[in-house]
């Protein structure tokens, strides 16, 4: 059955979106009749029946709903966007895939993108979703100053991690803890990866002076987008390993 | 200090490459004097310093060298190229940089891509290879038919795995292991992937009679390439399991 996103399932009759009702009627050949299922984003799922078809205009009837749990715990990971944004867009479609809660963008001292695109990454994530079948959206924040991200996720529970190459011996933050080691089945974290060129020093002592956990992802020197999906996999991992602690 | 491949280091003043001379002379404005580094891709390391540099040849004299020792446990990864070549593309750069022993491409029954890039796929491992700063690369094998790579690989040591999703009950092999479970820390292993249609239920049934374990990545449904990382993550991530299990 082909899957769709509709950010607002209504009950009864309602009106799909109109890049959806083209895709439907032009490319998939959809009939009245037919059986389509729609995802809110929200975990809501819903199978509906198309009563129009139209390439400007589809409409359904829900005939039945249902919705799944939050995935938890919840992971945000915090991204400096790429110079070339097809590896941010790249690191959105893998960690919806492999599972991620919140992504918000960071503008960091040593940022070499400035300028932000929602409306295509936020496609991205969409359209991730409804590849791996999931009915949850990962969540795309606005894109904050590195200082306003501190302040804002430093009040978040559960593990706080800033990862960040080898600095200058020395400075209080060259102790990094493997992220491995630093993660705890079963708790929320929030993770930041600095961009191509790392974090200042100065924004990993302003995090660390907040509790932040330094971390690294070993000894290899990984692209900015590879340490996000890293960071994803490894939370989504432990998990799992929790699971297999008592065999 | 700037990092190049050089497939065969010579012992004394050697010629580099063509592409390496154009890159150092024109891009880099290297000169004579210059120290570079050198990675023959076997572990080997070394410093030279340029005697000649032109954009048609560039010549150096090793000055130090040393060798890295290779690391195991060994992973082969087999993977079915994807329709896109760029996904491919991307899954061995992202696999390089996190550590990968091996990258069998093979042929299966649904497989809609049936060309063969192997000079090209080779340059994205040894750029990943020097991004990641590693002195090993990854050993990219000429393709497979699924058969023939059954049988050469069944002989490996270590666990055999092969990835797939739910296929029809009753089958032998409608139990799958969850392959974080399946992993051994310190225990080589080889995990073929298959294409984006899966592997045939036949082909599953004949891995499965040479022993081969069926395993899942859990209920979401990845994409090739992005399936085919997550193997390799898990088995890095199972070696530091092990690491910490003291603690």
């Amino acid at each position: 059955m082909r899957r769709f996103f509709v950010s607002d399932v209504l009950e009864g009759e309602f009106d799909l979106p109109r890049d959806e009702s083209r895709h439907l009627a032009k490319v998939l050949r959809a009939r009245v009749g037919d059986v389509v299922e729609l995802v809110d984003g929200r975990g809501g799922r819903f199978q509906a029946t198309l009563i129009v078809v139209s390439p400007s205009q589809c409409s359904a009837e829900v005939v039945r709903s249902g919705s799944d749990p939050a995935i938890t715990p919840q992971l945000t990971l915090a991204i400096a966007p790429t110079k070339k944004t097809d590896r941010l867009e790249w690191f959105l479609e893998k960690a919806c895939e492999i599972g991620v809660t919140r992504v918000q963008p960071i503008w960091t001292r040593r940022s070499e993108r400035r300028v932000e695109k929602p409306e295509r990454w936020n496609r991205v994530l969409i359209e991730a979703m409804k590849q791996c079948q999931d009915s949850w959206l990962p969540e795309l924040e606005p894109a904050l100053d590195f200082k306003e991200f501190l302040e804002r996720y430093s009040a978040f529970k559960g593990l706080h991690a800033i990862a960040h190459c080898p600095v200058e011996e020395g400075l209080s933050s060259s102790i990094r803890t493997p992220f491995w080691d630093a993660l705890n089945p079963g708790e929320d974290a929030v993770v930041c990866i600095g961009p191509e060129g790392d974090f200042a020093a100065s924004e990993i002592e302003s995090a660390t002076a907040k509790g932040w956990l330094p971390v690294t992802f070993g000894d290899r020197r990984l692209r900015t987008e590879t340490a996000a999906l890293y960071a994803v996999q490894a939370f989504q991992l432990k998990q799992q390993s929790r699971n297999t602690r008592r065999l």
